[in-house]
């Protein structure tokens, strides 16, 4: 194998790839980077066994600058190869296989040998059957990946908790995420061609680095499902993940259908106004603010305390106010979390009792969108 | 106490006294930041012991929108003060003492109680006698430091090394810093109305801190010196730092008077080949790369190599070589640092054998910077 390639252009084609390669993993040669030069280009493959990502670095692609002398395979020490690539002085640099899987890489006046591993023993990416594929926006994908995402359980302890539920029936997708003390949920319309009905729980870290591989939103995912795997395919990436085993909890009949307090905020103000009651109770040990609406008053004030720092109160400023005189108490950060994942717009939440949980959502578009949180008993 | 402040203007002066405060402390009052409201304005002070900042916010200064309704005094919890007067609403803020050193901070529909400690119980500044006073400007300082202070110990094994040696005779000062493995010397010329002569060694810490201090370079610094304190003062600022006790080890005569071999080099380019070689020289246990010198050839490469990963060689670019050829070991971080000390400038490297310390110059202020690294013997 033998080939000279643009530094830059390689530099940022192997980005995805290198965020799938963790340091940490128990199977050796996972810490490195396939290299495969084929007749149409090098493709690159990193892995955790969670995620693959392999990307195609086409030779028809005159930006790449790529001429493959011979084709062949190569795993190369993912940290040092990056490292080096990215030191290296010239626009271009060179890559030859030598002998014993020992690999030269020279640019300008410099020359690194680094020790690979045989590409034989490298493990075989999933099997996803590809007929049947979904489509959706890279845009669309990432909105409801950080709408929700934040939701899901970061404890092994419920494992299926810590991945995000799809449910897709016709062009209707919900996602659905939980850590058993708040909820997100989120409606989107995609294109499903042959209307085949899934129900899958895909890890939230996978998403969460999907979604950060996209280096552009405006172009379309094509996603394969299989038992176990799930395929998304965008520019000349594939990227698979394993798929959560196990069922999801029923999660419909946790959101209330009716309310007996409701307020109305604007997002963003509602959330400078938690960041600093959050302030003391992040002091405290139980991490908790307390809200009184007091309806009659149009008033809604917002308490926190550490009894070793002080105390805060802030008259929040609701647009509107109705219902029924309410006092309730709950961990600010899940508020915040939530407030972040509605951004800059006008949202309602809604309120039963001290001690049921409460919903948020963004006023224009209620029925698709809804977080809710779990209050804490404070006596 | 009572008074009301623009919160940024605020903000940016207690800057530097934040960074003074350390959370670490064993004396728990210096978690704290002191507060005294006098006619004059706002005396704020931080301190851990070895760095102690205090900062004047004037009250004439129209921009600090500072109106005092009675003096007095208060410390408060430096973390929590501080994230608190970030996060606050409104363009201003009042802070009153209401009772028990419980201190009320409003601001918009925002309002803090935050418990207080009594501002006697704070230690008291160092003394420090400001007759004779040295003037050296702040964009001298901080060249002075940045091309020296990297080269101190961060041991606490011989204390005296992780500090910064200076020497005044006359208006010369000369600067030492070693931490007995390299050397970084530099002279600078100051204003020494007085001509005392001085002999000291203040912590290399303090002198980081100090130079991040400078809010503005285009000033002038005052220092006073007594038996164990220096003070550093500038725009509203007085910053106290401790100086170490001890003998300062004679470095003169380490530094060598004569050459064998001698290269010449642009020290951002040489610099770029080290950090390569050293890629692989970090893998490796001895951390050591070998510099080979073939004058009759003109030739000097750099090597370094990691069992496990690989090996690097690069063919170096010096602008001239002259002398004996020569083969050398050392710590390329040694020599990453001193040449990111010079900047983009020419600079001269002086050797003498494989086994002797060497000498970096730039080569246009040779007699007034040196820096001097230690070989590593590798057979």
């Amino acid at each position: 194998m033998k080939f000279t390639i643009n530094r830059n252009q390689f530099i940022n084609q192997i980005n995805n790839v290198q965020r799938a390669i963790s340091a940490k993993t128990t199977i050796p040669i996972l810490t490195g980077m396939k290299l495969v030069a084929t007749d149409k280009g090098l493709l690159v493959t990193g892995s955790d066994v969670d995620i693959s990502v392999q990307n195609l670095i086409e030779q028809q692609d005159a930006d790449n600058d790529l001429t493959i002398e011979s084709t062949g395979a190569i795993v190369l020490p993912a940290r040092f190869f990056n490292d080096i690539i990215k030191k290296l002085p010239g626009e271009q640099f060179t890559l030859e296989i030598i002998e014993n899987n020992q690999t030269l890489i020279t640019s300008g006046n410099s020359e690194f040998t680094l020790n690979g591993l045989d590409a034989n023993n490298y493990p075989h990416l999933p099997e996803v059957e590809t007929n049947d594929q979904l489509t959706i926006s890279a845009e669309i994908l990432h909105q409801l990946v950080s709408e929700t995402v934040f939701s899901a359980s970061t404890q092994e302890n419920r494992p299926i908790l810590t991945g995000l539920h799809l449910k897709i029936s016709g062009n209707e997708l919900l996602a659905v995420a939980t850590d058993s003390h708040r909820l997100a949920q989120r409606k989107v319309t995609i294109t499903n061609q042959n209307q085949n009905e899934y129900d899958l729980v895909i890890p939230a870290k996978s998403l969460t680095e999907l979604v950060r591989s996209f280096s552009d939103r405006d172009q379309d995912v094509k996603i394969s499902i299989s038992e176990n795997q799930i395929l998304f395919e965008f520019s000349n990436t594939l990227f698979y993940s394993r798929l959560l085993e196990g069922n999801y909890p029923a999660t419909d009949r946790l959101i209330p259908n009716e309310s007996t307090t409701q307020l109305e905020f604007d997002a963003k103000s509602l959330l400078a106004s938690v960041e600093r009651a959050s302030l003391l109770a992040h002091a405290s040990r139980n991490n908790v603010v307390r809200l009184v609406i007091e309806v009659a008053t149009k008033k809604a004030i917002i308490y926190g305390n550490s009894p070793e720092v002080g105390t805060v109160e802030e008259v929040l400023q609701p647009t509107n106010i109705s219902g029924e005189d309410l006092e309730i108490s709950f961990n600010p950060d899940y508020l915040k979390d939530a407030l972040r994942a509605f951004g800059d717009t006008k949202i309602q939440l809604e309120f039963t009792a001290a001690l049921h949980p409460f919903t948020l959502k963004p006023i224009s578009n209620a029925e698709n969108f809804i977080q809710l949180i779990t209050p804490v008993r404070t006596f």
